[in-house]
């Protein structure tokens, strides 16, 4: 495996001072890497949720956390630092509105004699799952990851790696939550 | 197991003409069970996603549908009628605003040079999960719930089954959904 080393210059531009020195992998099997040198877990799909949430205007999705096992555990157990090894996955799909739910939900808003402007106010504001956006990654190996607090981060588009731009700000984002192991979702009950 | 037979009555009000027979259980161990006998599924927090969704205004939530092994089975092969033994388990979260987030989204936003009207409407407009406020199952026995698509119908308030009145319109709002199997969510890639 070839790596180039890349320094990240700039990382805490918004919430601290930190510098990372990170790797942006060229595989000879063509397999893009994140600048952490991070792949797509096989299987992260399938993980346990850890919670849901959704991010407004101009991006206007719906998101899920997923948790690999150790990360859901240490969830549950509330393990502060998270081991290593741990990793949550992001998925999130663009908020789009279902005629199909929007018919069933007036009809049922109508049958309760639910006011005109209430009924258009529920369906302009109810969305399902659209075509994904983006999925990211936080993966923990305190020792590789030891400049960004443990944790290496990744997203991928359409299954191909963002590179250095997205990512260089990762760290700084989430500095703020340094007391909880640098991670903001709470796992929901 | 003492059950006592309720007829539900103007179950297709909305969207048919439909009626069913369900049973409420009054179980001497205390257990109480939904009209349709249904329990809460031991380890349900523990399934797959099938996809997310957010109901608008008066409920604002965040919702997340899970599935047990035969449910995420039969979404990925695409088997309709669902198989018995499927069940979907619909968790929703009041939204409510993280102050923490909004911090690190509003210094992103501002150090991107964003305009303060546009900020202010990604942060009145990005959610996380708060409270939960119910959990509802839907259960396949095409022999057991023959009289309602081979679906039974639950939904769980702090533990707790809600009753006839709540229940009674489950499967006639479903009913648009026929050629899915009665199943409007659709499993989110």
């Amino acid at each position: 495996m070839k790596r180039i080393t890349v320094a990240l210059v700039g990382v805490g531009a918004l919430a601290g001072a930190f510098t990372t020195t990170a790797r942006l992998s060229a595989r000879p099997d063509g397999v893009a890497t994140s600048i952490f040198g991070i792949e797509i877990p096989p299987g992260y799909r399938d993980w346990q949720m850890i919670s849901v949430a959704s991010v407004g205007a101009p991006l206007n999705d719906l998101r899920a956390k997923l948790g690999n096992d150790i990360a859901i555990m240490a969830f549950r157990d509330g393990t502060r630092p998270f081991p290593d090894g741990t990793i949550i996955a992001r998925l999130a799909y663009n908020q789009v509105i279902s005629e199909e739910n929007n018919r069933v939900f007036r009809a049922a808003a109508e049958q309760r004699g639910s006011p005109a402007e209430q009924i258009e106010k529920l369906l302009a504001s109810s969305f399902v799952a659209g075509a994904p956006t983006n999925v990211q990654f936080m993966t923990k190996d305190s020792e590789k990851y030891a400049s960004t607090g443990g944790w290496g981060f990744a997203q991928f588009t359409n299954g191909k790696p963002d590179g250095e731009v997205v990512l260089k700000t990762c760290f700084s984002c989430h500095a703020p939550a340094r007391d909880r192991d640098f991670v903001f979702t709470q796992y929901a009950p």
